[in-house]
């Protein structure tokens, strides 16, 4: 199989996969427990929090575990009504964010969607237009996941809150966290969420990042664990293997950076090669390295994909999420796209462990496809 | 180590722990992907749908995963307000769905927290009081985390539908699951929770029965998952995971129930050999297999506990998740134990990889504890 879907979901890496078989093996304690073995399983929790606190510039108080990005999101958006009566997000969010946000606006709340320009980018002065000097809950995706742009977000968030110091500002990192440099102090944000499938860690836990002094009210109510903010029995080997794949991400990310530049580059290159003609939807400076959303001559995006999935290739239209919904993409909608350049998209994501053998193989069947489609439009 | 506190959580099964592993390495496909891989995860997460919702007797579209017990608890509990504007529940559920009843109750609606009898035992009448022909949300938990304590559920929810037939009865069935034969049709219950990690599964997953035709809103909302119940990428190992531990603790629940059957049996008649006196609390008809709180003369629990684990044996005082809060078990309470005989008493819960042997270090260990305390009184 040749896996070109990374912004989907990802492969473990061997520390993650080491990590969840130890703990799940051999430290299945309660960490709740006040006995020693509930006390190991609770001292692996506090390892693994600072460990990612550490990945991301934050202290170890202010990371939470939850199930995962989506769990994380839906947290966020829930507090619109408590201590946050309006909020402001853009239209190019996951769903995670998008749809607790419209049922927020459904349920009366005043929420703004921020329309985006053709590279996916949310303009300062839009934000500024929303602003009321009243205290609001802002929600900006860090690194979108179907075009890989990346926000200006140390800007957006300044610019927040300073019309109001009581406004808070939310980024959804699931795409970014373990694949750009992150510091939650330097992006100026008072929450962060994350998700460990996305680098490479195991799919059902993620955490959000929550800056002391940013009262949040509790998601899960129960045992009290997480300072009472998120109960439910801890997930100790997940939470120490999405902390062993955030580091092994980290420690490792200039040169996974490199390589994932170097696939990028050598993809292009072999296309062009090939003369297969095509554009990169949302190609500005902001693009995240890995994140192809490409739009190819007289193709049709699924049936790209369908040819692809015959020889074990996987690529994506929309996100993960999306494809099966038969919606086009509200990303590359809100870009400003065409239906037509939209329907001759694809997704193509590389990852850490993708080869020049891997991109030898999907040029040669995109080369195919575009042989075939050429003969059927002749 | 010895381990006695199988009601905290459990050791993964072989078969379990195997699943995780499997999936984890090889099928990291993301089930909402299009193409082959993803499908293949897809079938995975079907078929663990399917042998779960066999293991329980519901039909495979009833199971909705989450990602632990006290998340399916808090989802049930979230629907007052919406169908169902008052709710009835019981002194002795556990936190996560007392917690959020307390507070549906703060927001103002109408909660009944229903008193039990000295074995934990909710009365028909007691239910049948609350009753007013408005639909209700009721929440009983099928057996009880400390004591044991299996409930009629069977009648209870006979008596609730008959108030009205709007009406919805839900189970916390995390300490039953995976222990005792359930048939959710014959129990008669609209919504039934679980948690794998209570039945030789791993922690950080869970699923909420939710019978066919009963209407609750979603609980987490994004890329549509659970038929957009509850959104968010699935573990797919985990929940693969937690099928096979229920298939394995199903297919052998009668060997592994007369084996903890045995095992207690003869915990208790060490306990009298050693001339150790004590009494169980909640030892009526309907305790189940394996749990056993145990009031000890002159004892003090925690004492015990900390001696105990010493030599690495562990057992618990309460609940896990009440360990930590110092606070006396309100389930004890509830049942209206004096509180010196509840600071005298221990929770001691067999499980499956239990052995006699185990049981002899046990009992030397509190036969030492009754030795010095015995001394300490002269």
């Amino acid at each position: 199989m040749v896996y070109f879907d990374n912004a989907a979901t990802t492969a473990m890496s061997e520390v993650a996969l080491d990590a969840l078989m130890e703990i799940s093996s051999n430290q299945y304690g309660n960490p709740s427990s006040i006995y020693g073995f509930g006390k190991r399983a609770k001292e692996i929790l506090e390892k693994s929090r600072r460990i990612i606190a550490g990945c991301i510039g934050a202290d170890p108080e202010e990371i939470y575990f939850t199930s995962c990005g989506t769990e994380s999101d839906n947290w966020v958006m829930n507090q619109i009504g408590s201590a946050w009566n309006s909020g402001v997000t853009t239209m190019i969010e996951h769903h995670a964010i998008l749809y607790p946000a419209k049922k927020k606006a459904a349920e009366g709340y005043n929420i703004d969607f921020l329309p985006v320009d053709e590279y996916g980018m949310v303009k300062e002065g839009a934000i500024q237009k929303t602003l009321t000097g009243e205290p609001k809950l802002v929600s900006v995706m860090l690194q979108n996941n179907e075009v890989g742009t990346i926000q200006h977000i140390q800007n957006l968030a300044k610019i927040v809150h300073k019309d109001n110091e009581k406004s808070v500002f939310h980024t959804d990192a699931v795409q970014a966290v373990g694949h750009i440099p992150i510091d939650v102090k330097t992006l100026g944000v008072d929450m962060l969420s994350a998700s460990a499938h996305k680098f490479n860690g195991p799919k059902g836990i993620g955490f959000l990042y929550i800056r002391k002094g940013c009262n949040l009210q509790a998601f899960i109510l129960g045992g009290g664990q997480e300072s009472k903010m998120r109960s439910g029995t801890e997930s100790v080997a997940s939470i120490y293997s999405m902390a062993k794949a955030l580091e092994d991400n980290t420690t490792n990310m200039s040169t996974i950076h490199a390589n994932v530049l170097l696939m990028e580059k050598y993809l292009l290159e072999s296309l062009k090669r090939e003369d297969i003609q095509f554009e990169i939807n949302g190609a500005g400076d902001n693009r995240a390295a890995g994140i192809l959303n490409i739009a190819f001559d007289n193709f049709d995006g699924e049936g790209l994909l369908n040819m692809l999935d015959m020889h074990d290739i996987c690529i994506s239209v929309g996100s993960a999420c999306n494809s099966k919904s038969q919606n086009r993409s509200h990303v590359l909608q809100a870009m400003g796209l065409s239906d037509s350049r939209i329907d001759s998209s694809v997704r193509i994501s590389i990852g850490r462990y993708n080869t020049e053998k891997d991109i030898d193989i999907l040029v040669k069947w995109i080369k195919k496809y575009r042989d075939i489609t050429m003969i059927a439009d002749l």
